[in-house]
């Protein structure tokens, strides 16, 4: 089985960035626990960020055949991108859809989604554990649907 | 630790009612599932399911002094509640808004939560896995807060 | 055949209410008027009145096994109440909205319905005889249907 | 007793037009059956279809001294025409507004009518039984009015 | 000077319509006094009335070379209709609204026209005198652009 | 003279809710309070409290007949219910309606009432202070109205 | 009969204004084009102007007593002033709203007036000829009312 | 102690004005009733009305030194000066809105205030009697806050 | 192949009409243009005018049995018609709609078209040409179709 | 060279106002420091304050003779007053808008100005300086004008 | 004469994306078809595509001087993006909008778009095909006017 | 000091680009005014431009470390891109936004800005001297900070 994994613009500097919405932890620190994670799963895992629009939209891109399925914070992307959606409906592959903080307790714009009726699902609010969770229903997913 | 799942009007059809959106699990295997996952993590669980509005108002009226935290799958009622909300606002427990499906894929109007931005956190579109990771993610949130 | 008519919150109070609007005709004469024509088309009729829109929600479930179509006067609830829409959705059976007065020609929020698109069509503005015309239409579908 | 039905744009081609909708019965079937209604209840019918509002307005306006009440299915010109609606003002005289589909159950645009709050009632969803209860209904307002 | 004046959908039931309103004047009795006004001011006046948006269009395109001005009552074409105006600006003639009633204290609907912005002037709400104040203004307006 | 006095959902959590916006007195302090003011003011005092909307309209209902004036804090059902103010149309009687905190300085969805402009006026505002003024305010409403 | 003119913020520049717009007549050439007519027709003629919102409220509280109707030209405060408005309604007087220019063809925020529904009509779009028609126009109404 | 009363735009008219809504009372008669009340409470009063929006900044600019707190009925300037409302932040002192009518029933322009939430309190639909209950309302509330 | 081409009301005007806009040709030169093209393409060609409404819907439902395909240039109805739409949907006809002016750079009102989505497609701004390439395009869709 | 500063309402209460957005400098301060500046530049300066809009449009009226540009802080003013905007366009005299605040940074009503696309440009945010930054931009658009 | 094609996000996916809506075709079919298409014409031919923003802007930026016109089909940067428009504003090169698909068949956000008013004209629906009338409308434009 | 000035795509177009709004002087006449400036008041000066809203983000964040404060002009970025917003708000760096035209006279989509409200200030509409302006004002703001 295999998983990417898509961050979007400004994740870099994560634990940088407004600690009192997003805490401490750097992206390399969630980089660690979902590899661990992964690993007790026995899954290929693959980790990509990036601030450019453009790039994501090769990332998703390039998903089919490297990827079975994918985890997605697209960051800003989130909330207005069409290139984004117009490419997760070309790939048609399945992912599901994770925020550190609790979008729907943020700024109006910040609670519409472009893509979150293409997931499998969403999963916001739980920090660094929504990654985790956001792993295993991914793999509960795909297992149930190839079983 | 002692965790309250309440379940909102309409829940008690589950599997009978349109299969294509819910699937064909009932309230009660998914109840099972739940109380087994929280037997192996050694919570105290209660269960409830209503159709009254007044009714679920008393439940979580009910919550402070009986449990430490709620996985809240209000149903109908997340869309347009200001007394569920009051209610929330009122007994300030911490709880994860769970629902079956992806309410982001679904009519405009089933979009909204009254309670989404009080939530540690929101998990949606997994179907009976949806309780299950909200449990996951309830208690992962209490831990780290009483560490 | 077997009809279930059902009445929402305030019905009860029908010939002392804003006669202006609704006439002095008071529920329990209507109910007689359909019970008459009932009997004369050799239909098994069952007839129910409540403020409460849990206890709405439960008719609405009860209906399977014990009607073939229903009557649907939800009076207030007709406008706002995503529950009695989940239950309609959930049981499935055929009915008829009914409305004594024309809704169209009264205030902004009074003319839209939760359920009107469920609905197999609607029938308001009549008085009593609302009842009358949208039982005719329910036996003139189901038979059609049936046949 | 006289009556006058008013048929608008486009019904000419019932029975050929999006059956999934209209039903593959014509116009001309209908009229037979209101007529033969008509005759049952010694009620003079007459009856018109235009596909320009212009007549329409003409014929709404020959109402007065032809027709004692009228039944109106005006097709598009429901939704936007303000001079139906300004000859319906000065006519003044008791129509039933009717429909063959459910135009609550359609797209916004037709959910709009721009004459239902004059009408005495709206009939809506039941094919060709629309007209057939909509002259019963008609006939009973203007039996009770001159008792 | 020639001076032609339109007058759209319905006016033609002046006098019968709505009288609360418009008043009890025929249009009849309207086109003698601004036949005898013109009369007086040695204009060349020619009269129309049309229940056709269709007519309403060809009598517009034919003003050019018939008429130096028209006083124009559109009626319920004043609202919504864009053929109207397409023809106003195609043949770009010298023009003044007219409205028997004062349009501005009506319903919401009727106080958007979408010709206003083309005519020299608009004059509302004075019943009948409001097509002898728009002829005296409309040759007052002629009179200075030729002097 | 019968007053009767009718609190919405979760009043009955007052003095521990959210005591920024509403204090600390309980509802138990301030039906005291207002027994007290009745008393010198010899009238005679009913007072209700409940979670239910359907047992709210059943409390307005019963009004007519058993008092002669009503303060009503319906609280969360204050800004959607259409069966409380369907009730209120119904009944006819005249009430106050009172709120503890200042609603116009709260969130836009607590600014609008169903039933503001139904009552002979509204205090908002003083906290358990609201109910006496508007005690006052209600009694000489009716003694001038019966003078 | 007596009559009041009233002139509202920035009118004292016309001639000077946005020539485009309004020509270049100075106040003081209407004024006198007005009086000139007022005397024709034996009436006693009043004209003010004033940029403060304040002295225009005074000047319509004064009508009653010292005129029998007005011609009215708020200008800025057409739009937006609820005192205005306020004042007219206690004041009861007939009067005619007045605009230089169509303000019906003009920027959005233009075309909305606090006080045309209270007019007896409004004349716009004839430069200085609009004072005149008004005068008229009013002569008018008030010769017939008191006939 | 000292309070200031401030009556806003067209109150001098009081007693004249749209009797329908407001009584036959004038703003005298309400100056000696609240006068008196004062007198007994041995507050020292003063009492203030003007038609310009300037001088109602100016009489609030005032009120610290001279005032310890203020009943403010800014009439018209209620629903839409920002400038009372700067002024009302800038000197920060208690003040309760009180109106005569119930704002909440009239027209939807005036159901808006820019001060309410900077209010103590708000009270509304009494007549005369809102003075003198905003009178005891705001010396309870500063009695209170002084103790 | 035969091809009907459909022109609304006000295209007679062509040539004289608003130039800066829709340049010098008139109506007849594209007529002659398109017949040319139809010629060297072997297509039987029909060509319409109407400024009536009414006669445009009878244009379309004369096209099934008379024509394979349609050019639609529905001018001022583009906007606004719902009878010339359902004409369209009832026949079910393949047709290309063009404009001769690029309808997304003028007013707002021009914007949005009745008709496109259920045009093959669409084409705008190219003045006679428009003509020219919606014929290919149209022959091109039905040879594909068709092969 | 001429400059003439105009400041609105309430401004003269700077320095005790709200001095966590406006700061404790007063208005006489920033006057002080304007001046100095100015006389660097050998500019003639005139300095105003008012709380009356009529006062605010008097001061504009006069600038032309006495003026050949303005710094304006229309305070309250800027976001709604339509006299002042009919001033400013009247007297077409170049102006620049400056804020002490960043208005953007503020309440939603505050982030609209009825004249900043009339102004040259719009300084706001950096208190006292941005009276000195005003005064600099305003000098180098008239004298790159008059070079 | 020299063309540059420029193909915005995902266009390099054509014929694996969504083939119910845009076919099979792959976007190297569609450039051999326009490059055969420009060799008949003796049109010296460009092609670029992009998923990037940033890079379509500079291609934009760089027609001047590289090409005479330009066929955009700049895919979901169609709806949203101001760069792509600035851009486009700036270099002020003849352009012509195409799309595959019938974009105003389609979901609301991608019915417009920012560049339609800038270009001489739109053509939208027919699959490859687009870019061939595209490229003769193009060509057609450019010479009519350097004719 | 060392200062960043960040400009976004189209700017390098800056002197060729709509002239009537932007005038002649191109970016780099802009940098060499900024750069003699900053050279002046011993400032270490930073200059960049991009088309890129990637590469955008990635200049705001390395502003820590290599900056004090920014002077960023985004451009069309300014009106929509979130990602902007982010970075901005996680480095929290302070900066003046400057725009050469006055871009509250300019369309509606220009006039908001998703950075205004987290600037120190703004300054528009000067042309080049916004930059020197911003400069000042950036630098006053620094050294009161710092003092």
């Amino acid at each position: 089985m295999r998983i990417s994994v898509l961050n979007g613009p400004n994740l870099n500097l994560l634990g940088l960035r407004e600690p009192h919405i997003y805490g401490r932890v750097r992206l390399e620190d969630i980089e660690l626990a979902v590899r661990a994670r992964a690993g007790e799963a026995q899954v290929d895992l693959s980790w990509y960020q990036t601030n450019y629009e453009g790039e994501f939209v090769d990332l998703i891109q390039g998903l089919p055949g490297s990827a079975d399925g994918s985890l997605i914070n697209a960051a800003a992307l989130t909330h207005g991108s069409l290139a984004v959606r117009d490419a997760l409906l070309a790939v048609g592959i399945p992912f599901v859809e994770v925020h550190l903080s609790n979008i729907f307790a943020r700024e109006e714009e910040r609670r519409y989604s472009v893509m979150a009726d293409l997931a499998v699902g969403v999963i916001a609010g739980f920090g660094a554990a929504s990654y985790l969770l956001g792993l295993d229903a991914l793999l509960g997913y795909l297992r149930e649907r190839d079983a």
